[in-house]
């Protein structure tokens, strides 16, 4: 925490907009009007844009106890991005509102933007805009993310096609872990305000939580490599919803391999010692912004000894349902139960 | 208000969407992808994009005691086709995103999002995307509309020089007395909740400020007469303070006659009764989503017989000041007061 506090007050509006932006500098040559102005002007040079946007509420989808606001900040724009990696498009344009009472300074907020800036600088996306104004309680955030594909070459949740693969990016199941670890130490701490958390042999599953990271990586790898996916989401909700989300969209079924499903050995360790389900927390946990896709069985040699990608199970026809094959080998429908599967 | 009441945890959260966006129909050619998917696709054909993006928060920009839902909707809308239009833009699409707490059931967010659909319509604008996510109290709103000009024909708040002249759309001042009218009957209604407000003769200014239009028709007409306006501004924080924005972007001064300043009959009405200026209202009022916008003297022929255009001055240099001389002759420093003027 700073030790000088600016209320906003003392900014106003414009003075705060001002503030916050007059470090902005834009990357993306396609960038031709940034903030400032009424809109913002972008340039397309023959690109399909591809445009998504999400709200983040206080209480709600975060809690200030234990999320630091730079990391706030680089989250709210992670995840939109994400978003715009689940259609196979390359991150390019942000807009930022956000809606804070007087509870927050102009240092906190200066700690959220740069956070912001931390994300635009790492995925060389610019912020162009944005709506700042007071609330009357909490904190509230909506971002728009912008990118670009080649004409047609974007991704829907809705072309799997049977004896497709079923492949995710990176592992699963740790940002829920992490989230466990962090609402515990939250427990502690507000019984006890003395006790430090010791979170630091956990550093992978929190910062799973704390700070997603969009895979643009893999977009660029399957681009580069000529794959473009059948189908394609990012895991927010947990593996088997979002994997539902494309089979209903598909109209198919799928066969997903439980031990295929990739887990990290921190995760698992979490799992473990808080008497949970490690492969329960990668199908219900969410929040692991992996990309979950499918390609057409041609592309298998392309992508088997890429270590980013696991394949971990294969498209069906629509009757045969959706369905996991436990490691023992037993058959169980898959269910979209996303956190309610944690709830006894 | 409806007599059923569904709860919205009742459909659930996907439910909710779908529920909410079944009926959405897309009108524009470039619309390649909608809602339904992790982003929407949008494609171009050689014109540039324009983006803006709104917050809007209750208590804070709204009050729910006198804003139909359907308007609030249409309102939300509005406003950011209106920062489009300040752009020399035409409005395409839009996102909507709002964080809705259990206090409103599945009925009222329809009629939120009937009049979000009434100004799609009245627009031709297509909602592509969105969220929609539960808040712990109050109902908060964020827009982004997305627009195109030819390229490089869109304005900004700083192409405005000496000798141009100053023009504005419509009439001013008539959201503000609107606003009035409703805050006293909200007034008179919670002391007594009997009597029922009588607004029936007042119903250009309560329109005003209740359902705002964007002014697409000013910008198809000025793309018509191929006039380009130097720089523009929406007015949504009153004349000062808009005017005051392009002669800062663009360092120049101006010269503003209070005489032509438009303000509409029932708005000079209202104020008086109120026992306000009119002027003070066109100047500091806010919210009349107006374009506000400078011309090339050359441009002045085509423009003088239009009825919708009004001429209120002209740019000066910028030592000059920015001044208002008033209907007896004197000259005044324009401040940017917005709501603040008229605060006793």
């Amino acid at each position: 925490m700073s030790e000088n506090r600016t209320e906003i007050s003392q900014l106003g509006e414009f003075g705060l907009i001002e503030h916050l932006t007059n470090t902005n500098e834009t990357v993306q040559a396609s960038t031709l009007l940034s903030v400032g102005d009424d809109a913002a002007v972008i340039d397309h040079f023959g690109k399909q844009t591809v445009i998504t946007t999400d709200m983040l509420l206080e209480e709600v989808h975060f809690d200030l106890t234990y999320t630091p606001l730079k990391h706030l900040g680089y989250k709210a724009v992670a995840v939109n991005l994400s978003d715009l990696c689940a259609m196979n498009a390359t991150p390019t344009h942000i807009t930022m509102s956000i809606g804070i009472s007087n509870r927050f300074s102009v240092e906190a907020l200066d700690e959220f933007y740069a956070g912001v800036y931390a994300a635009c600088e790492a995925y060389q996306v610019d912020l162009i805009g944005g709506d700042t104004c007071t609330s009357k309680k909490g904190f509230t955030i909506s971002v728009t993310a912008i990118g670009e594909v080649s004409p047609d070459t974007f991704v829907t949740r809705s072309g799997a096609h049977p004896n497709d693969l079923i492949c995710v990016s990176g592992d699963l199941g740790a940002a829920y872990v992490g989230l466990q670890l962090l609402e515990r130490e939250k427990k502690i701490f507000l019984e006890n305000p003395k006790i430090q958390p010791d979170l630091q042999n956990k550093k992978y599953v929190i910062g799973r939580i704390l700070k997603p990271e969009p895979r643009t990586d893999v977009i660029e790898w399957l681009q580069e490599k000529q794959i473009t996916p059948t189908a394609m989401i990012d895991v927010s909700d947990g593996l088997s919803s979002d994997l539902l989300h494309i089979c209903q969209k598909s109209q198919v079924g799928c066969h997903l391999y439980e031990a295929k499903i990739p887990i990290h050995e921190e995760t698992r360790e979490v799992a473990y010692q808080f008497n949970i389900d490690p492969t329960l927390c990668a199908l219900s946990g969410g929040e692991d912004y992996e990309l979950l896709f499918t390609i057409s069985q041609k592309d298998y040699d392309a992508i088997k000894d890429y270590s980013q990608i696991s394949v971990i199970g294969y498209v069906t026809d629509i009757d045969k349902g959706t369905k996991l094959e436990t490691k023992g080998g037993n058959m169980h429908d898959l269910i979209a139960q996303g956190w309610n599967a944690f709830r006894k």
